[in-house]
């Protein structure tokens, strides 16, 4: 069931079966001479939507597909919000859905880059409730889809070697496996990116000059994609149920 | 062109050709009890789809699916940012576009309710130049789908009477075009909603029970919609030619 | 009654009879090579002053006297709060006005830039409640001096060509009757300004060389100004009159 | 000469003259049984329009009229700014004022509980230029009107008993002056007001019960606030000029 | 009984006996030729904890060691917060401690520079309470430790000459006496430092070279700090235990 | 060298040796029945002014004390900043720090709830420059002192059980090896604390009834701490010279 092609009389009704939504988070930047911009939040909103056609019980929310990229504005087509801003949507996102009664808010993330930003806007929502002793009466949870079981497992079978730190042939190959039309060609010089420490955008693209860390994407197929989707939605969904089934938030 | 769908050294291509780009802007929502929650971004987004098919010049950015709906919050599935969250997002929107060298950005909104906000986050932007008189080499542009070139009028003579201000029956009609299998029949009464003044959402439902203003949406079909996108997009790529080729920023 | 002019127990006493109030609200800003910089903020004082002079049971309260001015920071004397800085004040003042019982707050505005930024802060306020499922209890309006029942006719009538948008006969008209000291005389070439749109300060100012926005102000008498004070008086008075008298909040 | 009854060439010129700007700024709170909610921003208003109306080089701004007022809150028609709020209008005023070429900006201050805020907007002004090595070319200088030369030791003599520290009868008298038909007559008692410590409203209001702090304002009389007009007035006019004199920025 | 250095069982033991809590808060800033940077928080830090090792009911917090400190910005070492931040930092704190059920917050300060801001932030505080007409059940009190009973005609005793108004003798001989490893040799010229008004940091350090204002600091002896630590601390005793004992909140 | 204890031209002179500053940052929170609730911010600062002792060239800035510890907030004594207050702090800190010359700054760590919010802040440091294409010449490093080289392994050797995630006995060991006096003794039952997720504070002491966490920490011993502190101290002293000696900011 996906929230935004619901009706509110629909999501009133889900409501009463369970208390339970998945977020797609991701970001919308550079990834190399061949990921598509949008991949981080392409990737984990391929993966829910999936696991939500094959699992009637699961709500899917809009995707949130700005988050905190700052370190990428150094290449077009990055769009970042400020940690301090990405905090505020997501404040106003958690009190929209709690005010409908929404008690397990799961987050599932495509940027390891948001990762500190969402938990410091966990904290941010928990406090308003902590410092007047109110109970939250919310499970906020932060899942980043490769580490559903198994698929960072399968991603390093697929790719042994250049599997890297962004710009990874697992994620770009799950975006080919639904947008066959938008697989890119390109060289990328060389075969493997180099590492290093993330600081402000400048020197993130005088350290890594298109834009790969650590990886060779070209490795990438719609079928390894395919893989990937099937095992990551098949984990979602069993999460997500059980997260639902458990007394209390879990 | 899809930006979401590039990558980056293809924007930067199209950068060299072009500085304009549209971003689809709206909301989730109630529409009422036929109307989809997505309903007010699915609109802009599924237009400029279609004009940037029809047309290679035309850049697309992410839509932004979350805008300002707080008299809406009294029903299930509306998620609203407060204005001065939505400011701070737009803010950070343009300042990453404008970065890479974007100098009109066009906002084709499909919410009422986003207009005060987006305006008052332009001139946000422009403070920052004003206050300490820089050129903001920027031309920021509010269009609502409803108002392209004939959209309007196109909607009235299909829907003479119940066309009402919220959960109108043109806006869904367009997401029915695209959306088949979202179709939703449900019992509008009064065929006609009431209407009045909006303030907060306790206020809102009591006045709006089921969430429509003054619209019949049931009178809706997807040929309608497909008139609409269809003369919209039309529209909205004429009028965006003509932005990226006036000189200066228009 | 004037608020600033009354003390504590007067209100106290008022607020049995009305939860009514009126605040004049505008801006500091150039009105061209004769219109005053307080302009904006004077017309609606002076109509709401005499709106109050002439029926007893309505309270004005202190003038919100600089607005969202930021494109005409290019001019000498104009003084701009940014939009998010004028969304706060109007949240302090309401919830001052409000924790005393007033809860039908009506500005009257004197400047179309505010018009945004006044709108995007009634949601702010509005959203506070919104978010907790609680009833604001308030009615919030905005309304433009010019708007008032008949105004504008008559200035389109007193001035059939050059009223224009910007430093307008009709508003230093309106000056003039009560500020006749202030009467300025200056030329204007071209006799009507240019138009154009809105953005940063410095490309306003190159549009509008001295300030005007399609206007002719020489046209501009005391005369003129007393006939729309005394139309605009008598329309805010009636108007205010009924919203007190309406149950509910309207 | 008056800033909001002047044209932007008018300032213009005033600007090749002078770099000094004198800023009324107050409060709107209640002062007691009879005094006036508007007192703390009409006296330093009438101080600074008698001034400028003696001494042609001196220019005056818009008054500031709503400051930090927090602990009057429990009282009708207080309407108060919070710190934060009002340390954001200052600093969007100096921005706008700086803008201009205004270097030296001398705010005449009639509210007490405003200092600190004041004195704190100052530092978060020249914090912009300090963390970045830049010379803020300011002088912000708050003086409160009562401080001018001499005004404190006349209040002192034609009040010796009962001036207390709120609704004192220097300041009620200085609005009589001018606003006399608006002079209030009420009972006080005790005659001479409780002290106190000031902290949130509720407990101001629990140890003022009429609002006054030691005061006993019944003894003001337009005469005494003539005095005080005329003294405060040729001091605060002497104390501009040798300002604006003053090379560098004094 | 210091806070950081006890669990948390014994601070809930401590609120049934107290309500009351003294927290150091200072600044890191230069402090001239031979005063160390952290002068400004030490000196209470240091009192404070020789007040609660004499007396087993004083209960003393973590020391506030960054304040409000820009204008010293333009010397090395020196780290301030805005107003702004300290004013959030200062109601996060004041959050924390009202709700374990501590409602005298006693701040003895050591940085002249510090007093507006905290000031606003108390008014802050209380505003929240002020806005909904709620008790806020706080009593924040801002001391220097110069003002306490004695100190400060102690110090004019020992630095008849050259006592100032920055790294003033005193202030750097309290910390000679704690600690004596830390004691700075330099030369001082002028003698005594020149004296002005307190604005950005590139105007202060252009009037005070060497950081002095005033002060002839070479006079400090660790002799006359212990000498300013016995009697402050005696007074800080005297103090905190009389407001401890007050009903209500004093 | 420790910042506090040095005068401003001394930093000036380091500053000519060394662009590195080490600082420690923590939290003040509960740690169980035995520990102290200074414990994380104590921990890094004792390491860090252990290891400036013996290695001359370190310099050790004040710590940042309070940090976000919005879940223990349930226990008496804990103060906690909220994330977006911890994030401005941090912002100033380091906006004074860079100014002075600063480009490496390692915050020495002892708090895991403060990991997300420090790597927020750096992010929204870093971001300003991103968005403007400058290069912020700033390297900020977060280090958990638990993770210097061999600490952790030494850790699990002293506690092989019941180490645990919070209140555990090796950061308690540090304290009692500096602070020996402010050794506590108290039950702990059950002997091995529950572990659970980390919500809101009042979900927190639920599932935590006195504030452990998977720990037994009464196996804490002055002599564990003293070998903890050895260790780190020698291996943050190697660590910050190497980071001093690389080129650039490493």
């Amino acid at each position: 069931m996906i929230l935004h092609l619901s009706t509110w009389p629909e999501i009133e009704a889900q409501l009463r079966r369970s208390r339970t939504i998945v977020i797609p988070i991701g970001s919308t930047e550079q990834h190399g001479p061949t990921g598509l911009l949008g991949t981080d939040w392409l990737c984990p909103e391929i993966i829910a939507h999936r696991a939500q056609a094959s699992c009637a019980g699961i709500l899917v929310g809009p995707t949130f597909n700005i988050g905190m990229a700052q370190h990428h504005l150094g290449f077009p087509g990055t769009i970042s919000l400020r940690p301090s801003t990405m905090i505020l949507a997501l404040r106003d996102w958690v009190a929209s859905l709690s005010l409908h009664g929404f008690e397990k808010i799961y987050f599932l993330n495509g940027h390891g880059g948001n990762i500190p930003t969402i938990e410091a806007a966990f904290s941010e929502i928990y406090a308003e409730a902590s410092y007047v002793r109110h109970r939250a009466g919310l499970a906020l949870i932060l899942r980043n889809w490769w580490q559903l079981p198994g698929v960072e497992a399968l991603a390093r079978r697929q790719f042994p070697r250049g599997h890297g730190s962004h710009a990874e042939p697992s994620e770009i190959a799950v975006t080919q496996a639904v947008y066959p039309d938008s697989i890119k060609i390109a060289e990328c010089k060389p075969r493997i990116a180099p590492t290093g420490p993330i600081r402000d955008a400048v020197d993130f693209r005088a350290r890594h000059p298109d834009g790969r860390m650590g990886s060779n994407p070209l490795q990438a197929t719609a079928g390894h994609g395919e893989e990937l989707i099937a095992l990551a939605a098949e984990g979602l969904a069993a999460e997500v149920e059980r997260l639902a089934a458990a007394t209390g938030r879990g």
